[in-house]
């Protein structure tokens, strides 16, 4: 498939003409061809108005014909080959091992989506049965879960492929019965353009309407705001920097109609190295810390930024045997000129802070983007009087604070603003303390890890990415694993429709086979 | 028991000393006695601050204790006896059946969140194996939800028991897990402090910490403000005017950490009488749709404001029917002098427009605050062209919107903004237009009916009471029924958890016996 540097409307390929731009290979800082033409407030209503047409058509639709939709996407997407994974390497400096990981993941998702809605439990189904008898009496109630209307997604840097134009963003809401409006990243739009034509291309195999999905490309802010502004949207999507979800959380509020967003955006992952499990295995837990901190050249949203534990023999031996496995590692090529300059800007700014310390760096980088590893400490007192030792800093980059004693970790994490993720290091004697902190822990994160390590977000039923804020706007909702799809949901509630015409999940006898909570009592399928 | 006029911050009852209120009898216009003592900041920061103390160990209660909690709430309240009755009377204007209906209705809310509390499906327990020997391998993810934070919930002037300080916000949120700081409604503070006196006895009873309770007083917007804006307070709940919602809405949006509100705000109910059902019945259901308009001086929030039909003799003849029943109905006293006059302007600003006809009224009024029941007519090309029209009249008011064919009601339809309800009256062969209306209706609305009228609100397990924009804030919640318990819940994901230190319910063996979803298998209790 070529890249022609056009946008997406429907099943058309439009050429902008509100300027160009090129993506960059942060490897060499060169710039790839073709140029791509951005496009301006037209495309974005072209877009979003054939969303609207589309949305009753789509909505309407069986689960089983939006599954086989998602089906045929993961399909398309597979079908690119090799010329994916390169172009997706080109534009992000990432390794192809990684990419073609990522892929499956994109590709694992749509899947997921699909049994989703092949088991039907997201229309949370609910019957309430009519009681003629009672005083006053009670009409037939029903109800179910319906798509919210076109939904708005804007793609990350960090995963081209799997929070991107196909990602969980994309998934969900296509799931869900929503059309939807990518907006491309503008550091991977050859990528973007090739997985935007291959859902373009599903959208044709499955005859449903074009307007189910576009995709635009923007110079500036102008073509993000246009979107998130324009009355056909009715949700957002978005992963990236705190600065940039904000800027969407305000356009949607001043809307005439405000609609929700759901902006994944700073988290520092705090992971709390327990007394016991310190004293059984410091070394072990240091070494294995640098390699979740540096995986991916640390730009991952669930990246361990801050590290708590107690200080005495044993945190010493931790940070030991961190600094030795970090002079081993290689700077890596960080996604873009930006995040890299973004990173060694605020490597700088912490070294410099009062009270804290520059432990050590991995090894000393050799090309244009890559990010030398950088492990900081400082003690719990400066950590709770300094709100900029709580700044993500996107990148292989870490905090160590060292506690007092348990009282003051417990501090510590009672300080901690909202987070993806917060992870325990811990043995069996640790369980006191740990029942201590995980209270608190559950108040700010949206996902508690022990003995593992945040790096990895597992698709699944029961994973939660997502957390108070500002790890994301919606402490509600997570943008990975199944529940993803509530995001682009609302009930609606059916009173006395005659059976002709109640929706089928909703319909007496049951006849799509749904688990369906039936006056109070779960009936399973 | 007696009113004092005094805050309930905890377990203490305190004086504020910002000002002073006093309830007024709407019937007679008269001062009702005791002053009651307006609180500031210093007392919201005083509730909140409680209320975030008590919020781990209260979330930390079993279902089985919240639930106990509740039961006791509503027993509290029935002990109240007639004295909450005759004060609620003479704050409201409201009937003594009305009110004991509305007790029957707010103890039965406490009590059916009990049984939510009990089922535990609210919890959306989750479970995903540990897949060991897959490549990479799968840790062992556990998914519940918990509790959001502090709650601070608006009472309703419309429902001094059921939507106020143990109304459905408050008893869902208790049922959460979260304490609730409760802003009484200035139109019934003794009603208020009643009932909030026997919740603050239920916490005692129940040997909670005090925080999970407090009632606070506001002279003015202040009190509500800080409440909205206090950094504990993590969800609000209000039911309330448009220009009341949206300034929470907008105070939400300016916190450092932005907050859900849920607010209730605006909705005109529309009704669509399809041909069959008008030439088979259109007296029937024109005298019925007055009983509904005028039913409890057509203060509630589902009053049908709006009755779209096609034009010719049926609606003839419903418009006579309707000005019929119109004549028999005496002026009800509103609730409060300043509902009235708002009342008052909105019958005289509709019936000013161009190309609206008042087409009758109900009787005349003959005490202070008594409102006469209006309806207006018009053709739906004025409609469609008049934005004011669609205004939410809060009281006995409805427009009747004539249209030339059915292309022009799918065109009001349409045009609509979001409602709380939808109404279609229809018979067999008005099946096929019911079918093109019903997906216009669908985003239109939370709740859609047939051949009934949307007076009614059922408290039960699929009850929406909710909808798109300006119905309500955020429209994938409800504020009735069942599922209104979700609007304060987030999810949190357990990650390889020692067994020792999982929540109960997601404990192995399941020992809780809830429902719950097993690597994407939905297995019941």
């Amino acid at each position: 498939m070529n890249i022609t540097g056009e946008m997406l409307i429907g099943q058309s390929a439009v050429r902008g003409a509100e300027g160009t731009l090129r993506a960059v290979n942060p490897a060499t800082n060169e710039k790839i061809g073709p140029d791509f033409g951005a496009g301006g407030v037209t495309e974005v209503d072209r877009a979003c108005t054939l969303a609207q047409q589309a949305f009753d058509s789509y909505r309407a639709t069986t689960a089983q014909q939006r599954a086989e939709f998602l089906e045929e996407i993961a399909g398309g997407i597979l079908a690119l080959g090799p010329a994916l994974i390169e172009r997706a390497a080109q534009e992000s400096g990432l390794p192809t091992a990684r990419l073609e990981g990522e892929r499956g993941r994109t590709v694992g998702q749509l899947r997921l989506f699909a049994s989703v809605l092949r088991a039907g439990n997201y229309l949370g189904a609910t019957l309430d049965s009519a009681l003629p008898e009672r005083t006053p009496p009670r009409s037939d109630l029903r109800l179910r879960k319906i798509a919210i209307g076109p939904v708005a997604v804007f793609g990350a840097s960090n995963f081209p492929l799997a929070f991107s134009v196909a990602g969980g963003d994309t998934a969900s809401a296509l799931a869900a019965g929503c059309p939807v409006v990518v907006k491309t990243h503008n550091a991977h739009p050859g990528t973007s353009e090739l997985v935007g034509r291959a859902i373009q291309q599903a959208v044709a195999a499955c005859k449903l309407p074009e307007g189910v999905f576009s995709l635009v490309i923007g110079a500036g802010n102008e073509v993000g705001q246009a979107l998130v502004s324009h009355p056909a949207i009715k949700a957002v999507g978005f992963t990236g920097s705190r600065q940039g979800g904000l800027a969407l959380v305000r356009a949607a509020a001043q809307r005439r109609e405000p609609i929700p967003v759901y902006a994944e955006m700073s988290s520092i992952n705090p992971m709390f190295l327990l007394p016991h499990a310190l004293a059984a295995r410091a070394a072990k837990i240091g070494t294995a810390f640098v390699d979740s901190l540096t995986m991916g050249v640390g730009q991952f949203c669930t990246n361990p930024g801050l590290v708590i534990g107690l200080a005495g023999e044993h945190l010493v031996q931790f940070q030991e045997a961190a600094l030795q496995a970090l002079k081993t590692k290689a700077a890596g090529t960080m996604l873009t000129p930006g995040i890299h300059d973004a990173y060694v800007a605020g490597v700088e700014r912490m070294g410099a802070l009062a009270g804290v310390d520059t432990l050590g760096q991995g090894q000393a980088p050799a090309a244009p983007c890559a990010a030398q590893a950088t492990l900081f400490s400082t003690d719990a007192a400066t950590f709770l009087a300094t709100e900029q030792l709580e700044d993500e800093i996107f990148g292989p980059s870490s905090l160590l604070v060292a506690c007092r004693d348990e009282d003051e970790m417990r501090a510590v994490a009672e300080h901690l603003a909202g987070q993806l993720t917060a992870t325990l290091q811990l043995d069996e004697e640790d369980h006191a303390l740990a029942r201590k902190l995980l209270p608190t822990l559950e108040r700010k994160a949206g996902r508690i890890l022990v003995n593992g390590f945040p790096t990895g977000v597992e698709v699944s039923y029961a994973m939660v990415h997502g957390g108070p804020f500002p790890a994301t706007s919606d402490s509600r909702s997570t943008s990975v694993g199944a529940t993803a799809i509530d995001r682009f949901l609302r009930p609606v509630c059916y009173q006395d429709l005659p059976g002709a015409l109640l929706p089928i999940e909703l319909q007496d006898g049951n006849p799509s086979g749904l688990s369906r909570l039936v006056d109070g009592e779960f009936v399973a399928a």
